[in-house]
């Protein structure tokens, strides 16, 4: 550990950080013990709350409380026609009705849209935002609004071939751009496990003036190989959907949209926590 | 192992990711042994062949097929005046008389435009494109024309001073941008093996239409040290050049343009490997 | 280690590299140790010189010389009313009063700005310049002209309300901005050590043109999850400030704006080496 060597160290520099060094380094090795958090974690689209399993009893073992309630048209709930003000009440229900309080809301991808909207109902029950590879639109946006127009205009088509809405991604998509890190065989299975995704909540504009008035602290968790959005300025998950918190706090990892919450669910519990605390 | 400990998680979510835990995890498993690939590895400027010989090695203990031929105009077959269509047909050549097929073809660099032109000639002969560091022109572009003016017109004046078109880089520019994370001695190892690079293959404007009109899968491996472009939106490998190419894998890693090669071969094949997996 | 293996590769394409790859290695091997070199290390803001204790600790463990010299202002020498020139004088004064030579000048967040100045008075003493997370003004610029018009203003008022022209941080900025991958106590524990910044410095424009006139070598080393500029082409350290250099070497690693100082020095130390190394 460099920490440990630290302590040696003899500042030659007067009183101001004199005796941080030492300190800080003591501190480092206090709270290698995780301050318990009480986690309401929302999954995206293609996904169901079992999304969550594997990162959520990592947290667990860390001490933590964790949540990861289903909500309207997915999983158990499934539903084509769901609109997006159905799947916020769902999670708004869920956090009243256990009266929950203090909480990480955490929203991945789709999921940021909801947790934005979850915010504007319970500001005083939520400690801290986490956007993990989320997206954020701005007020009046879509989710879509915030694609390429290329790829807002395959998901409209893809949405009308099913018949009922729902948008079913070619397997070549989803293997290049939502599971880019994992193995061939993994990367089947958690496409397989995927239903065809309800098309309204993508594209309904949402009132976002309330949101962008709150004053609670933000964090953006961002695996570096997600590609779901191109990366860069004008469409990367960060910069681009992150900057539209204004004031946040940055968490980088390793991996890509889906394959981490499945194969590395403790790295990913490590930094959803760092995302979280205080 | 996190995946390990994911067995033992119990979904509580019904029915639909139910058991893609334990699955995957399996599947993780089982797949650390590789799938085979027949990889063809075609090097770029101020280098030849024998670029590949430490990653080629280290594919092959994985089990791989690796093909690392020398192109008109470079390592044994030097030849200040040659053009891109001689490069290209060096591979094409290679590949048709070998009969290789289901191939992974990757270009390094300036490979990136020979494997576009590859693509064009023996498309049926190849699963997926891998573009490490690579440029990836535009219809009717040079590699040149992914440079910013001041380097274009450097690489000129370079040009003509040599009297026979060839480019020598100095030393200074050829450490900080080429070999920026190596040590000074590797540094110098690697330029000193460096002959003079033909310059008319990087100032060719490539008909690349056919290329765009291809349905192979690309994957970019970009290495986040990698400085020989100027990083960032406009000149970036990635997301700059690597966006030429519409839906692509992403896989990044760490190193820089030519040191990781040279001095961590196994973990360039496991990026490679990433890449070019189905 | 993968550079072992690299020794029993044959290679199969003629001369050129064909005994680079054994050299390279046996020159990895050669190289573990480090090159002594001098470094002169200038904080940033929010700071004082015990900034660096524990890096130049490890510094010196390899072998290295280091300064770490408090300037005009800060620590020990606190005064809200200094200006960017007694910065500048401190530094200078310090290095020509050691008779220091063949220096690395190092300069982190705000002492980019100062590196710069001194460069200019002092040229010949200096080997390679090297920017950490820094700001690189250019000619007729401050540093506050680096930063969005918002945080301009911020800023400003900060100064205003001090009513000596310091500008104190609110804890919720400096945490998830400065120390965002912190743990909270050890960033309410670096929080606490630092004093009101005397802000006058941070405002100054500054004539650079020497600086921009001289060839001295520079690198850059960018730690990833650094917010203290929004991240992106327009404000982030890496590539905007970065991209004022011209040709420099760039050196990544992890970490954020000043916790990887406190708390893993020995990488830190590790990257400033890879950034001042010939």
């Amino acid at each position: 550990m460099d920490g440990k060597n630290a302590v040696k160290v003899k500042s030659q520099h007067g009183a101001s950080y004199e005796n941080s060094s030492n300190t800080i380094t003591q501190l480092a090795t206090n709270t290698n013990k995780q301050e318990p958090i009480t986690f309401v974690l929302v999954h995206g689209a293609w996904a169901d709350a079992s999304f969550w399993d594997n990162a959520a009893a990592e947290l667990r073992k860390q001490g933590h409380t964790v949540h990861a309630p289903e909500y309207a048209g997915h999983g158990s709930l499934y539903n084509p026609a769901v609109k997006h003000e159905d799947i916020v009440k769902s999670i708004v229900d869920y956090i009243t009705s256990k009266k929950l309080t203090n909480i990480a809301l955490v929203g991945h991808s789709f999921g940021g849209t909801v947790i934005q909207k979850v915010a504007e109902q319970v500001p005083d029950r939520i400690n801290r935002l986490v956007f993990f590879d989320a997206f954020v639109p701005l007020d009046g946006q879509s989710l879509s609004d915030q694609l390429p127009t290329e790829l807002q205009k395959v998901f409209g088509q893809l949405a009308q071939q099913s018949g009922n809405g729902t948008i079913k991604l070619p397997f070549a998509v989803f293997r290049d751009g939502f599971v880019n890190t994992a193995s061939e065989s993994i990367a089947k299975s958690i496409y397989n496990k995927a239903k065809p995704e309800p098309g309204a909540p993508l594209v309904q504009k949402l009132d976002l003036k309330k949101f962008y008035s709150l004053n609670i602290p933000k964090s953006y968790l961002f695996l570096t190989s997600d590609i779901v959005t191109p990366q860069g300025d004008k469409y990367g998950f960060h910069p681009a959907q992150s900057s539209h918190l204004g004031q946040f706090r940055l968490i980088l990892g390793e991996g890509d949209h889906m394959t981490t919450a499945f194969e590395q669910p403790g790295y990913l519990a490590q930094k959803l926590y760092e995302a979280a605390r205080k």
